[in-house]
């Protein structure tokens, strides 16, 4: 991407999320009325309303992209560059009324992501991180980008969205590296890869991801001085294996390679 | 308590929060410099601090009543009213940057909670219960006060801190209960509690608690329409099985109580 391709992407990506924003933000801890079940629940209605605005900028401001969303069809699919869109990304985490969920807008230039966008609407919290720039940082709750990054694997505030995401994946690597991690925190999707780049916690080893789960998170992390790739260490691919590893400085992402590609007990 | 007893202890507790508050929200995602290992954490400092002002406020206001926190001695510990304090439930999310733990406060005459109340500092969120009176809720975030009716077993949400608390606890009817319900989300502390008492979630079943964790709880849940026992049905006791379930109904309370009381597989 050229300089000016940047600030025009990153523009359109700010402008989306802000827009998103708006449609979601009312819909959190809305009160549902039992008798209306068998209407979209709020979370539904957010993800669908968030990804029908942002779908309407692309196509303004730049009609010749491609688009893939969960919830409507693929736009333009063979076009070389691809927004991936994840409106709610944190489905449980909005259900409960956390404010933990986060909007994810990813742009990818020949399947390899530039361009990665981490919204929390409620909190007005946001990460923009575009490729060979530094990660952007705002929240009104304090802390500024960087990973940690001098943590040994023993002192590593280690996270995971849920144990139950673990059971459809190859389990002793990932036992290995809870045992040797200082301490494990359950919950976070997205918004944990967030609090990585601001160096709140150093490993995230999750799976059975899809790739509008992580691609935004790929320029976000490496801008703040952190590392994401596969479990194996091999750059995430659109066809990859579904798994996501993420740590705060190199030396901690090689040492969590070897832990979890280490077999047996 | 008489009225005026109510509404002296429910200010003294306010001003309680709002001075934790204060020395809590600087440490809260702080960086912690490598070199400085020896000297106390951020989350220790903020906790040692916030018990000193809370203790600094009772010994003006209420000089004759006890206090038991984690950090210092307990005061007039043959006293009739008792203060329980926990400045930060939920460490784990303090020192991940998760706007997510709590400052518990409460109030407990003859071993009864009389008084809860539950701050949650970064985000300015707040519950006040009082026995016998509807909680208070203030949040900028949204939401009111009140716990869904009714929501079968089948529907409902369930939350739990962590696996790990489980793993020190009878597991069969946990099991169970997981099976039965709609959803689980993983972490919360003393937050999900307040999310039952807006009605965000259904079910809370923890374990391996102490008074601390879940006296200031009792009144907040009771005062919203929910359900507050340990995992038997059983009053909760200072001297109890550090079981706690949560429910938003007396019916779903029941079923849930049925549940984990089912023996075996």
């Amino acid at each position: 991407m050229s300089q000016s391709e940047h600030e025009v992407f990153a523009e359109v990506a700010t402008m989306m999320a802000d827009t998103a924003s708006c449609v979601v933000r009312p819909w959190f801890r809305r009160a549902v009325a039992v008798e209306s079940k068998t209407d979209a629940s709020p979370v539904t209605v957010a993800d669908r309303s968030a990804e029908r605005v942002m779908r309407a900028i692309l196509a303004e401001r730049l009609p010749d992209h491609g688009i893939f969303g969960e919830e409507f069809g693929p736009e333009n699919p063979g076009a070389r560059y691809q927004w991936l869109l994840d409106p709610i990304d944190g489905t449980r985490a909005f259900v409960t009324g956390r404010p933990l969920f986060g909007t994810l807008i990813a742009l990818l230039k020949d399947g390899r992501p530039v361009l990665g966008l981490l919204d929390q609407p409620v909190l007005g919290e946001r990460w923009l991180g575009v490729a060979g720039q530094p990660t952007r940082f705002s929240s009104t709750l304090g802390g500024a980008v960087g990973t940690r990054q001098s943590v040994a694997l023993g002192d590593a505030e280690l996270s995971c969205t849920s144990p139950e995401m673990l059971e459809r994946a190859p389990h002793d690597g990932w036992q290995a590296l809870k045992a040797a991690a200082r301490r494990m925190t359950w919950g976070g999707d997205c918004y944990a890869y967030g609090l990585l780049a601001i160096g709140q916690i150093d490993l995230i080893a999750e799976c059975d991801m899809n790739p509008w789960d992580w691609a935004a998170l790929v320029p976000i992390i490496e801008g703040a001085g952190g590392v994401i790739s596969a479990w194996d260490g091999a750059s995430l691919k659109v066809d990859g294996d579904r798994t996501v590893l993420a740590a705060g400085s190199p030396a901690l992402h090689r040492e969590a390679v070897r832990v979890l590609s280490a077999k047996g007990r």
